[in-house]
């Protein structure tokens, strides 16, 4: 069996005004769908980050991947591994709350986008679920958590419509949010992305959340952008309340300094992002909880590889979301499945996702009390809608974006706005 | 698919007098020999040790297998835990030499015997060798190095007829000792099982390989005979003549300390033998080069494991190996093909092996060049000769060894014997 097409589709979806430490979310974020066919009819399908510099990559990685047996995957490491050092690319934007723009982490983004897609089209192959390549299933539901943000009404740009959400601004209207977003997918746990407000007011916002749903396990998330005094005071005051605080400063130097000072458990996605820093990490000990993330720790493999490090040096393990569509879902489901000791669950932004811009067909995937629940179907068990796709690709024509910009985006509301972190 | 039989065949094959620092070799060497078969007739092959302990522990996991999916192996590892929790074995003898032989290492022993074979059995089902289920080949042919050791010319019960290798107690024996196994096998690095002349000895040793062998990669392994100050000696004395000085000490702290006081790069596989040491290497930087052996790392996953870890974490990797057949040699051949840090070549007792004790069909596997050239053929590419395997589980039960104890063997030529490292 030998790749005998490579399809790289970008494309752009509707996103609601969500805020964040780095500013606020564009009217549309990009993605890019990866879709691989054999000599043999086998598809696989792969979903990764849609920003200019990974769109450019994949471009200048697609014609060597034809011909190329889906089980070699030694043989992709060395492909992604001559594209990245031979190819130009567009320079990043000065985003930098998400790993996955990090131009040291092309070699890891782009083999994962690959590696995704080639073993979707192996386990096809197989005629099983792909999380049996990976080992099988150590649970067959992989919880998700709610991923509650702080947001806007509206886009700034009157032209787009307003979402369903409305604003959330207050711990009133954080609890309405995550009454809605509880009760359409039944999640266990609780995320906040956080940095946003005055620190004082979203401690007042965990301890809303804490008194509605007693007992939920809690995460805030500031993005790096309390201090180290301010995350020391908010721990207090965060004290019991918390399943793990993640990410309130901006340095492993700072985590570790927080964590000496008040012992509360401490997860990133931000100071350990790849095998260097996780080294640092076992010597600083900043860290006691990784997020995981297969679209930028080198793939379904590398993060099994991440989990049973974390285990080796006693580390717990959970998982990083960005804004992502079906393909990425199920790929972290699958991943997760097999992970015996990934005892969290797992970040997804699915919930702030349209629910008319799904590219698999069927449209938006179903959580069972908050989970995904992993079926028999082949590969990842899912299949393009290729109307769906076309769709989403005009408007990734059309939507002018082209790479991921929060803190420009914010500038429109706030001409002040740096986007430096740490704000607190 | 399901798995529908489990046949656990210990066999014994004779073994020359060969010399190490816990003794000397009995006549028999034991292994078991796994064969699975699925209910849609699909065959999977494992090799493992022959020691009593976990001949008991592979009877008390068989019935927990039938039924498994064989792409199942976070259920194999269940199983696993839950047999060796429950199971209590034989006393292991004194034996301490081989990492195989202590019991913390069950759970890794046990799972990797079976690993392999549902490995085996996966790749069987998809038509293709295993190394693609490993991620594809890095190499097609898998460098093996000269095992080397030092031997009396018959066993010391006289009903043993004379191997054709005859005594090896000097240098100028040593050097004909590589001159045939290089001349038969191709071998292009040579290993030196050490730790049993005087050290003076061994050191004249590999000065002659050297002059014999001019740039020909040369190990010694001592198998921590050698006192910190012994090893610290010889290490000046060996300075440039090595690749790696392999295991001089027995512990990791004297290990560290050599390397401070030589800079010589060290390989072991006796301190250094499972995660938590390998946690402990990295503060203390004992070892710079990890010799992996899936059979007691916990199987051929966790071998591409340990070697991505000691990728991030600037460590070496070689590989270990004890007397083996076939089976074990080509899971080995596959697992380092997978592996592109592998970047020393192998041991193998292979040649040690009697050409006519061999339980593949089609006898003793082909070196070529020193390397094991892997095929396109399903799995491991082997079969099993059951006449072979019939003689040899005959052997085993005739020969009355049912536990590895070089140091019991030695005490019958000499009584005072003690095994006791490090002796110089
Ligand atoms: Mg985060
Ligand atoms: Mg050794």
């Amino acid at each position: 069996m030998k790749l005998k097409t490579v399809k790289i589709t970008p494309i752009a979806f509707k996103d609601p005004p969500l805020l964040n430490a780095a500013g606020i979310h564009e009217p549309y974020a990009l993605r890019t769908i990866i879709e691989l066919e054999s000599d043999t009819g086998r598809i696989g399908l792969g979903e990764t980050y849609g920003d200019a510099p990974i769109i450019e990559l994949l471009r200048a990685l697609q014609p060597s991947l034809i011909g190329l047996d889906p089980f070699d995957l030694n043989g992709l490491r060395r492909r992604v591994q001559d594209t990245v050092a031979r190819t130009q690319v567009s320079a990043n934007t000065a985003y930098k709350l998400a790993p996955g723009t990090d131009p040291a982490k092309n070699v890891q983004k782009l083999y994962s986008a690959l590696e995704v897609a080639l073993m979707d089209m192996q386990a096809r192959h197989l005629g099983a679920p792909l999380v049996d390549l990976l080992g099988g299933r150590a649970r067959d539901a992989v919880p998700f958590s709610a991923y509650l943000f702080f947001k806007y009404a509206r886009h700034v740009d009157p032209s787009y419509p307003d979402d369903a959400w409305g604003e959330t601004l207050t711990p009133a209207q954080l609890v309405a949010q995550a009454e809605t977003m509880i009760g359409r997918y039944g999640f266990q746990s609780i995320k906040l992305k956080g940095g946003v407000l005055e620190p004082e007011q979203e401690v007042e916002c965990v301890k809303a959340l804490a008194a509605r749903f007693p007992g939920m396990p809690l995460r805030i998330d500031p993005n790096g952008n309390w201090s180290l005094a301010t995350a020391i005071e908010m721990g207090k005051r965060l004290d019991g309340l918390l399943e793990y605080y993640e990410d309130p400063c901006p340095t492993l130097a700072d985590m570790a300094a927080l964590h000496r000072a008040t012992g509360l458990p401490l997860a990133t996605n931000m100071v350990v992002t790849d095998m260097a820093q996780f080294r640092e990490n076992v010597s600083a000990n900043g860290c006691q909880i990784i997020l995981s993330d297969h679209h930028y720790w080198g793939g379904l493999r590398d993060t099994q590889l991440l989990a049973r490090m974390c285990e080796v040096f006693g580390m717990g393990l959970s998982m990083h979301s960005n804004s992502h569509l079906g393909i990425s879902l199920m790929a972290m489901a699958h991943v997760a499945a097999s992970v015996p000791t990934l005892s969290y669950a797992c970040d997804t932004h699915y919930p702030w996702l349209d629910p008319d811009e799904e590219v698999v067909a069927g449209g938006h995937l179903r959580f069972h009390d908050g989970a995904i629940v992993l079926g028999d179907a082949p590969g990842l068990g899912l299949e393009i809608d290729q109307d769906a796709l076309a769709r989403l690709h005009e408007q990734y024509l059309s939507c002018g974006i082209r790479s991921r910009d929060d803190a420009a985006q914010m500038r429109k509301y706030r001409s002040d706005w740096s986007g430096k972190a740490p704000r607190f």
